[in-house]
């Protein structure tokens, strides 16, 4: 069994190290890392880790800036995803943080922290503890904000 | 004969649950259920579902954010179903709650619920009752909501 | 030969009714008829109409609400579409009616009879009379309101 | 070697009878028309011309209207027909006139026959003499507006 | 080894001679070039320099004009050259300069210079270094304007 991980030269965060990081802290699977220009580049980077480099599931930590042309990078990003898992039958867990969803740059990387360590424990549970998602099913998770839990207990 | 059943852990309503009671109610086809993090793992769900476990047919069950970027989630989700759907020639479901879509949290559950025991009757209807839509072609069915009816009897 | 008449629930207008009173009325093709809930179901109705019935043609017959969303979901259907005839290399002829389009329902009722008869007939000719259509090629045809003619006779 | 030329009925300049008079203007390579509804059945004209019909090239004429559907349909048309070039491997040129981009019938006219000229010539160019194209790379070519050039000589 | 470079004669900057001088200064490797009408055409492009003309990774360079249609081409032309990725298992650097992202024609072509010259770069390390940018990751590149670094060291 083995990860991917796809970060970009485009984010202001280390992205990549973070998630190697909580991986190692919660698991001992092996994984790959694949370092692209930006996040248009992540749909074949993360179709080469499952295809070439024998990962079955891949994180991308993609980086949208602020801006329209930004944001239509980031539909086409998302699309991209979809149709590499729908090529490869396996899970590609899209880690995005947007340059304008936080008011000030501590803000912005503590949200870009939170939202990798918790999307790699995502992607694991998919692997291996599919159950406990299930356990988690409609109680309103978010990742890297606070959980904002069910309207119906 | 098999019935896929995928939901998310971002959903605020067990829709999941919901589904499963339904389905319990009105039939005795097998389910499988697959949970995963948000809407954009919903294609990737529904095509394992299909292709690895075996069913006939997938009901998606998704919960949408009231901001742009889940809106664009949204038309992903959408457009990555549809890919799915004819990748597979099987029917896939899919039941959408957005957010904003009611003023109150006991109305949106409300329509959660409905929707979802709406649509399941529409899935097993498709797979096993087909000529019960066709009965039902130009009446202005909704789901979630009353319907509205045909302008023309 | 074969054409396939792919209607929803969820349409106001009984369409699939109109479309094999035309198709009868000008032709003695035989038809097939499949109903399913809503717009987003239309192109895998029309992928198994093709491929599993064997359809020659399908006519998707579709009602669009007037939010936002139900846009989103009309551009999801267009695509869908292409796709399916891109894969199966025959036509689908997409009439579509959206419920903002008319200022009244008596005016809607009539425009969707409309474009579904004059669709019908495009379908038929462009399955046995081809011809026809290239006569009439860069004259302004519209389907469901007057033709507006061509700018330059 | 062939090209095939697809229009529309929906179109009010009659696009394709200009495309063929150009081909014969500056080339002996034989044609094929294919006259289909509007622009959404254009992708699927598009294949069948390279797939059936044995063309190693298409133009394709399109006429949009000015509203925000028409505008939808445009989209979808050109996502269509770049995948219709990737499944193919062959050019399609898509030659579209928006209804409102000119102020005047007369002046809509013009713009049509001048760009279906230029771009028949662009095809035919790319076909038989592509170093002509790259000799002219960079420097601000239009079709049916005057060309803008390059801002660096 | 080859790396493809398809340019366009819609653009106003001749960025395929930019390319090339670049790939020259830096590298050895061959390169194959391939000039089209515009924007639209550069997947098919890409596509065929990969699988026809054997090259290993394509560098695409785009002018995308100031209206809306404009915008609408590069969404497809973002979406097409990730398709022809997920087709080839190859890179595709999409280099793309928008008309109204700088506010004199100087600017323009100043930030169009760099933008080629440094997205060779990466498209050569892609190939033959990658290690380079895996220690450039999360350090806030940008092509065409200053870099603007990391947010946490």
């Amino acid at each position: 069994m083995k990860i991917g991980i796809a970060d970009t030269t485009f984010s202001r965060v280390n992205m990549g190290k973070i998630a190697i990081d909580e991986l190692r802290k919660i698991s001992s699977i092996p994984y790959e890392r694949y370092t692209v220009p930006g996040i248009k580049d992540l749909p074949i980077a993360a179709k080469k880790l499952l295809e070439e480099k024998g990962c079955d599931l891949v994180i991308t930590l993609g980086w949208v800036g602020g801006t329209q042309k930004d944001m239509f990078s980031y539909i086409v990003l998302s699309m991209g995803l979809v149709m590499v898992q729908l090529m490869t039958n396996k899970h590609v867990i899209d880690v995005t943080i947007h340059e304008d969803e936080a008011e000030d740059e501590k803000t912005l990387m503590m949200v870009a922290e939170n939202r990798v360590r918790e999307h790699v424990r995502n992607a694991v549970d998919l692997l291996v503890n599919p159950k406990r998602l299930q356990k988690l099913a409609g109680t309103g998770q978010r990742q890297g904000y606070p959980d904002v839990g069910p309207i119906w207990k």
